[in-house]
């Protein structure tokens, strides 16, 4: 059986905006680790991944491995009817046909309770092959979803370059060519970084969720740093120090300081909103290559998952483009058009 | 003749807002009263009850009973032609076949005036037997239309049951099945007033017109209480007193203390959401009811004319969904569905 | 060649959602003194005509006088690709083919460089003859706006009457006749300069972009006020004095004051608000003429360039509706309906 709390409805509101016009039906995978849903969208162009880590939960069990097969805009419906603030619960036994979801808010006295329909589906789980990308960039979120939303007024297609000084996305259209060029801030160990987390993130799945939940106390956070166990991750976080705490680490760092909290309010909020404004890029090998703008539109809805987006790419190689926030990750990977590069 | 007149636009607004979707045309029977509108809906299911007391009004003269037939569509247009702070004059000759209307905003020197046509509405005025419910449930109104609407995007029906310790709305679905529990606060003694207030009302119609209008000097108005001129409400106060003046006392005690102002801002307005956040049950018996959600969610929009809403109910007798605000009520009737409580 | 950079986007997107739904296609006449446009509306019965200053932007380079052929509904896409706060440089050689825009935002180290088609327009350029108008009245722009657009929903024309005593709008409909009326503030001085300035402009129009450029340096301009080279601007310079320097003498003034900033926050806030609520009436003779609303409706896009507006009106001439701001100005001319007045 499952059984998982989620503090914020948000959270997962969030997400299904992110993939309800890419994916119709999926299979929520659940199991000790956590949730993960893997699709291919409608056309069978994009793959979507989603991943909620168990400790991501307030709560989280599941005996054994098992699929919950979802329509996604039935769950979309149920999770509408929760506020942001509520907390979820998400209950199934074992081959149930239904899901049961709980929404409390204790300042309300509300309670909502929901039992949704699973659906069979029959679902191949494509392995998708751990790729070192020749570029990895790291950018703001809202400025990555806004560069594709006005570059789809001009035209279908983005040429995407990334070189050493920053990354230039550029579009042709009848009306008017364009093209928007980021600089990169030129932290490369930063980046580096970034480069490496999805594997890295592998490695340590497993371990995740054994971790104790004991960081849940949060006295001593604000001073103890936590031990990293990668080194590569390592190199990053000493470049940091000088920039105290940043808050938008997280998403270089795979969640493991979500639970540092913001201890001096406005001085932290500057720092972010820097921090946001950056653009970081590891380059093994200039790449340019050319995708679809329709789907990278799609993907940007996941601008309101995290503050931060990393663009992964290598040359005849699926984009991965990729949200990372406390609760989890959202990628989506994307195949580039032939011809253009 | 007619000569009414009202401080802000703005609820002339909000009641056309809330009624206009069910009701095409309709008399508006003035007379020393005040003004009053009875309609049943254009589909004939649902019965709408509008009522602005003439001491709702800065001035109103009303010499005989008048009705003026007006169409809704076009009152909400010139309406909209009035800013929600403007101040509103309403005035028609007897037998007139124009509704005169003038909006006046003393800041910026700018005066709006109307004539809408009037037309003779046929309109048979219905008997609303006085009803001693078995279930009352006062609720926050946003509340109220959060539920109607959440429900209404899984099924058509929500089925209302009222008990001692809450009251529940369920509704099924294709895609998933809900219910939403508010919890009673159970301050019985409140709900109980409440329950009786449709009532006490009848009783004092005719008194509340004569009231003299000199309540409108507020000097005096924060340190004496208006005395009662019932024993329920009476029972009611008492028991408010512990809590101070309560602002929302005005959902219970029609609207007679609506000209004590706010004395002090920060402290009110936390006493305000603490109130509305809460849920008081009046109860005989245990009530099962089921309603078409689509009326219910038309029934919502009287939201914005009053944090609270009250739903009476009893087996087989239509639901009262009332909404009372400083100048008068709205109520909405509506009958159950049968066979399914 | 053109080479003009212009400080702030959001300029020029209002500018484009002022026209863009009146003309298709229109010459951006660019020459020494600045970038005009002058266009018949898509159905032949408005003009539009949009001037921008040479000394408005940042830097201005015309070596010769050259058309921009432009179709506005590519030049918005474009400019829906700049944020507001971005740095725009329009480019364009002699006989170019197309004209090169860069968005330049130096807080995020983002560039956008667009190149959008030109086109041959073959207009004639009509030329305006200087009207002296019988009455012109200067109001807020916004409430100029509500006023169209409500009474737009009553019926289709508009009578517009500037007596001594305000400026009456009435419009006949089928569900309502209405009329608003706007009183006078009665500082006929003020309104006396209003009506003037579109002759004064003329006479001034080469000498402005000559002027140096060194009121760019703020230091003393809080002291000092600017020499006036018209004798009626500075008639109304001297009444104003009464009112210490008020924001909006930018629209009486040709924007020549527009380096002054804001000193006293609050204060002149407070002002602005006050001077915003006025209405000015310059009036040799009473007029009275009938209008279509739905081209008042499309004009009255432009509020968001000023705060104000100004109606000139003669019998028998086009009405001229008139916004200014810091760069420029935008001028409608609209012919009465005619057996109407």
């Amino acid at each position: 059986m499952l059984e998982a709390r989620l503090q914020q409805a948000s959270i997962l509101k969030k997400l299904l905006d992110a993939i309800k016009e890419l994916v119709t039906d999926a299979n929520f995978e659940c199991d000790e680790e956590g949730i993960k849903l893997q699709a291919m969208d409608n056309s069978h162009v994009a793959l979507v991944a989603v991943e909620l880590q168990a400790d991501g939960f307030t709560e989280f069990r599941c005996d054994r491995p098992m699929p919950l097969g979802v329509n996604l805009a039935s769950l979309t419906k149920v999770m509408k009817c929760a506020r942001d603030d509520d907390e979820v619960q998400l209950k199934a036994s074992d081959n149930a046909d239904s899901l049961h979801l709980l929404f409390e808010n204790t300042t309300t006295d509300r309670t909502g309770e929901y039992d949704m329909k699973l659906m069979d589906i029959d679902q191949d789980h494509l392995g998708i092959p751990d790729t070192s990308y020749d570029a990895t960039v790291s950018l703001p979120s809202g400025e990555f979803s806004n560069i594709c939303r006005n570059l789809a007024t001009l035209g279908e297609s983005v040429k995407v370059e990334a070189g050493k000084d920053g990354v230039r996305f550029s579009a042709d259209g009848e009306a008017a060519n364009g093209s928007v060029l980021l600089k990169s801030s030129g932290r490369a160990a930063v980046a580096k970084a970034d480069g490496g987390s999805s594997k890295a993130k592998k490695e340590n799945g497993v371990k995740k969720v054994k971790k104790e939940k004991n960081d849940d106390e949060e006295e001593d956070e604000d001073v103890k740093e936590e031990d990293e166990d990668d080194d590569e991750v390592q190199e990053v976080k000493e470049e940091k120090d000088d920039d105290d705490e940043d808050e938008d680490d997280d998403d270089e760092e795979d969640g493991k300081k979500r639970k540092k909290k913001q201890k001096s309010g406005p001085v932290k909020k500057q720092r972010k909103e820097e921090s946001d404004d950056k653009v970081y890029i590891t380059l093994n090998q200039h790449v340019a290559l050319t995708f679809s703008l329709k789907y990278l539109v799609n993907f940007a809805k996941s601008s309101s998952l995290s503050p931060r987006v990393t663009l992964s790419m290598s040359s005849d190689v699926p984009l991965l483009v990729e949200y990372k926030f406390e609760q989890g990750s959202v990628r989506y990977y994307l195949a580039p058009k032939i011809g253009d590069e």
